[in-house]
């Protein structure tokens, strides 16, 4: 059977999004998200993955993250500017498709400048929960941009951290920050130094957004025991945690040949060990295994995160019916008669049909 | 000054985009069109240029193709289904995007499949000029689906072709290729072989569709002085001229590292000297030399070409109307409060706005 109107494609606009995310509710979109994360994690073998394809430029970078798993494809388009905030733009933003493998068509078109602030801090906190130690309770959050609350709300619907300790460069960042929070039910102080934000923490989340290398932890900073979720380096020439945190850390990431490039661990050897995150979440190798190591999570999103994220939005869509339908593929009655759907058009638009 | 909507995308549907077609005239379009794929040609070594990056499946391929001239990046999605057609689906459905580089917000996202068969159509006519005989009035069209109308319209528009001599192994889809061509004032014969519509044709296009070896043009059917425009071998495993064709013919190719792994040009040593077409159309290298010389022009579809009509496509748009917008990119009143805009919407919706 030939469904009807192949042409049309559901898109899910930002205002869309919201209501989906609202709806669900954030706490529950996040854990439910998270679960696709993390199934997509331990199917890693079944993907077929590359790097990001990245084209830089003086300003910043525009990338396409594609992945399959043999019967979808998902692609997200991202970029990275962080001087658009000067002009009132997002540094990044970014959209999403899903298609499906065995005709090629896409099957959803959605905005995921949200989508991939939820999917990273659903990722940041799935890691944690096989990463940092079982009784973690107070977080570090360092760099208070758009990423800072919902890597709060993630760590709070997802693992045992009820206090969190903000520090920013920019104060009113913080502020924010706080405000934004109020409702969630965390205890939640300012900090004015990062030193006085990780002292006591058990979990240290940096999520700066400079496109340099920057210090934002040193090594004295960093006790046994502690887990770093280290979410704000994820490009070539953007780091945050001083080379000796890391000598000492027990590092996981996502894709290793692109974190290499990408995350924290291009300040160490390329071949300086490291943990694939599935591995841990499939039980092939351990995630923490003592109280006073060190874990590193040096994430820089990988597209089997958004390919997780569109999978979940799309199952979603039926019950909600927040989304509408694109004009977006060429649809001719007969397959092979393109030319003819023109000529059609045309003799349409000079007869206009009677009522 | 901060422009307003920074939200909004302009989009092209299938339907927008046939009366844009239609309104600015298949042939002016075609002519337009091919100035500025030609234009982008002769920029070549301002591009960002990277192969097509393409996911393999056993009944297809999707593909992304990346471009960038430093100031406007473009990429189009497009897949490839050879079976699509037993369903009511198209072969090939494609889309694109256009974004500024500077902050890296996209500027146009457009249905591609009626763009694609113009723009390959375009440049197929576009490279004719270069390299086909100046008297050249009779073309053989090889393969008569979805691209042979276009071709057909293209060289009637942009050349001195003024014959068409149709042969496909389905005899209804020459009929229906004739049928739509109709009006166009051009000569058509139908015939029954390969043989037939080769003999005493100046130009011989091939567009078959099938993703595999095949061999639609032997050597014996080529005669001196002939052009041809191989359009169909596109993808690894698909070409359609038999190698002593190739041995014969001077080669001209789009990107050679594309074309050596996608074109007729697999068949040969990757050494095989191939001339990139962006040289004739600047001058560095010469076109047809001489009236005995028989020509190749070894069409896989490269994304400058995406990029040129994506770039035409959205010059002509202000003028005509034939866009929405989309809400597509989250645009927070406050840059760095992506969190806040879903807090914000969430008392709309608890508290609707009187009127």
């Amino acid at each position: 059977m030939v469904p009807e109107n192949l042409n049309l494609v559901p898109f899910v606009s930002v205002e869309n999004m919201m209501d989906l995310v609202l709806e669900i509710g954030i706490d529950t979109f996040l854990r439910e998200l998270a679960e696709f994360i993390e199934e997509d994690f331990r199917r890693w073998e079944r993907f077929d993955k590359t790097a990001r394809i990245a084209s830089h430029s003086a300003d910043g970078v525009i990338e396409l993250m594609p992945t399959s798993d043999g019967r979808l494809y998902g692609f997200k388009y991202v970029n990275g500017h962080p001087k658009n905030t000067r002009s009132g733009r997002q540094t990044v933003t970014a959209f999403g498709v899903l298609a499906d493998v065995d005709n090629g068509y896409p099957v959803l078109l959605a905005e995921m400048t949200i989508l991939t602030a939820l999917r990273t801090a659903a990722t940041s906190a799935v890691a944690a929960r096989y990463l940092a130690r079982r009784e973690s309770a107070t977080m570090a959050l360092i760099g208070n941009g758009a990423q800072s609350e919902f890597q709060a709300r993630a760590f709070a619907a997802l693992t045992g951290v009820r206090a969190l300790r903000l520090y920013d460069t920019d104060p009113s960042a913080s502020r924010r920050c706080r405000r934004n929070l109020a409702d969630v039910g965390l205890d939640i102080r300012i900090c004015s130094t990062a030193e006085e934000a990780v002292e006591g923490a058990d979990v240290i989340t940096t999520a700066t957004a400079d496109k340099q290398y920057a210090t934002i932890l040193t090594d004295n900073m960093v006790g046994p025991g502690v887990h770093i979720n280290a979410v704000g380096g994820d490009c070539p020439g953007k780091t945050e945690l001083h080379r000796d945190i890391l000598l000492r850390s027990d590092i996981f990431v996502e894709y290793s040949p692109q974190t290499r490039v990408e995350g924290e661990i291009q300040q160490l050897a390329p071949d300086h060990p490291v943990t694939e995150i599935w591995r841990v979440f499939t039980g092939v190798a351990p995630g923490r295994s003592s109280e006073s190591q060190i874990t590193l999570f040096d994430s820089v999103g990988f597209a089997t995160e958004d390919f997780s994220a569109l999978r979940y939005v799309r199952s979603k869509l039926s019950g909600t019916g927040h989304y509408t339908e694109l004009d977006m593929l060429a649809d001719p009655d007969e397959p092979r008669d393109l030319y003819g759907m023109l000529l059609r058009r045309e003799a349409q638009r000079r007869e206009p049909v009677e009522a």
